[in-house]
């Protein structure tokens, strides 16, 4: 059965997925019953940085219609020139038959900001980022204490204390430089989050980061001013890691964002400024509705 | 003279900016022998979680053609469904006359990580940001003591000490609610950044916060939880505005990006810890090569 014909007979059921980023579409539907699903991803303009002024603007835009203006600024909504080979609006991809996986990859959670006292940490975090421990968190000993995937550590410094172990994350195709992602992960085991951190640790964390962009550097061929490093509060486990991201990373998902990445600088600055800064601020981040704390916190 | 005629006069001289990601293109180009900046980014689909299944395939695609298929998988181009008023193709941004400044803005940068002590900022940074004031920010001060895009505001506090205006930031297409981005632009004219914040601001960014939240939750349905608040630093002008951004918009360039926003809660939460902590913290953020104060903080 031809595409055309798959994707005439579909019946939407759900949407799954708006990206208003990259402008896409993820449809859940049915196919003669079966489940199928259709996504939509908005193609990138096609004109390069090298091949300057070759086209008109009549040859992208067809008409505008003006929304408003303000001084020198004019904002319009337009419609686009298409052509199916050479300027088709989307790229659509569908998948028939789809499993049960498939639907899941796509499926979204809704965000809230929380702000997290010092008080609701003492009395709802702290008691389940306990539970968060042992068995959940194996494959970070596996990496530090067993040498998993050591093939690929930038870094590796053994002391028990000071030590860390600096590799690629999962999300880098360490190919792309613009995109380069590593992780730092400490061999100490006494920090779950930066809630633990007070200034009894700025030199321990000083050091860290000096050996970070060192390391990095050289690895990399870059500027250590072209790092941004950071950790996630809340983390997506608790054992103290520490994200270091070319600056240049135009962001995925919401991993850079403010209100989920806390600088490694700014935490060192803060305990500078106030000692207990971890143990008595609110923090701030967001959360998603499938996140266990979700749960424990709503209310 | 309105917008479509300008846009039919634009003459491309340079491409500025592919951005693949977002789907956007930015043209530089002359009117009547001036130079203007066009921008275009593509549409998000307006297909809403909530919403389903209220819709067709055929009510988004005209017309698909085959790429290739393996398996389940079967990947196409298509046409897009375009209206002007129910589901344009593209944003389109008209900047006439463009100053040097608005080109540089988009012409690709490398980006630093700085690290601002507080002794930098009185030296260096100050001094920079008187330059910025008068003609510059003409624009913002139409909004606030003119009413220019009063037709657009979601609130108006006229009161000359507390009051801000709230309204569509221009990076919003005013459709997509997970995309939703407002700025509030403050009346008083004394707050040039968060460098000017102390202690005795707590109560005023408190009753900007809340007002904030009211009449946004109010005017969009939302709940209050779901808005991520925040400024820049470096601001891209220097007079106080807040960003106000669906907790679920993916992010756009780096402006949500730790590193370059800071959540208004952090900043009351920051002042209730330490009085002068935007006098004396060393503010680390990224700057492109191109921004002026590159020059000056460099070395």
């Amino acid at each position: 059965m031809d595409c055309n014909t798959l994707l005439n007979e579909f019946q939407i059921v759900k949407v799954l997925l708006v990206d208003t980023q990259t402008k896409s579409l993820v449809l859940l539907g049915k196919i003669n019953s079966q489940d199928a699903i259709v996504t939509f991803e908005k193609t990138a303009f096609s004109a390069s940085l090298e091949n300057n002024a070759q086209f008109k603007l009549q040859d992208i835009l067809e008409s505008t219609k003006l929304i408003n203006h303000n001084d020198i600024y004019f904002w319009s909504m337009g419609l686009l020139v298409q052509d199916l080979d050479a300027a088709p609006g989307t790229k659509v991809n569908l998948i028939y038959p789809a499993t049960e996986k498939h639907i899941r990859k796509y499926e979204t959670q809704k965000l809230h900001m929380v702000r997290e006292t010092a008080e609701m940490y003492e009395q709802k975090v702290a008691p389940f980022v306990e539970t968060q421990k042992g068995d959940r968190i194996q494959w970070v000993y596996n990496i530090i204490f067993k040498d998993k995937e050591s093939e690929s550590f930038v870094h590796n410094n053994t002391d028990p204390q000071n030590g860390f172990v600096l590799l690629p994350d999962m999300k880098w195709d360490q190919k792309t430089m613009n995109a380069l992602y590593l992780v730092a992960i400490v061999r100490r085991t006494d920090i779950s989050s930066v809630r633990d951190l007070n200034s009894s640790h700025i030199e321990y964390l000083e050091g860290i980061l000096r050996k970070i962009k060192e390391a990095t550097c050289e690895a990399f061929v870059m500027e250590e001013d072209e790092l941004r490093v950071f950790v996630h509060y809340q983390p997506s486990y608790y054992h103290f890691h520490i994200h270091v991201v070319n600056v240049a990373h135009p962001g995925l998902g919401s991993g850079l964002n403010v209100g989920k990445a806390i600088l490694l600088d700014d935490i060192i600055d803060n305990l500078k400024l106030c000692s207990d800064y971890y143990q008595r601020k609110t923090l701030t981040y967001h959360l998603g509705e499938l996140h266990p704390l979700w749960e424990i916190l709503k209310n």
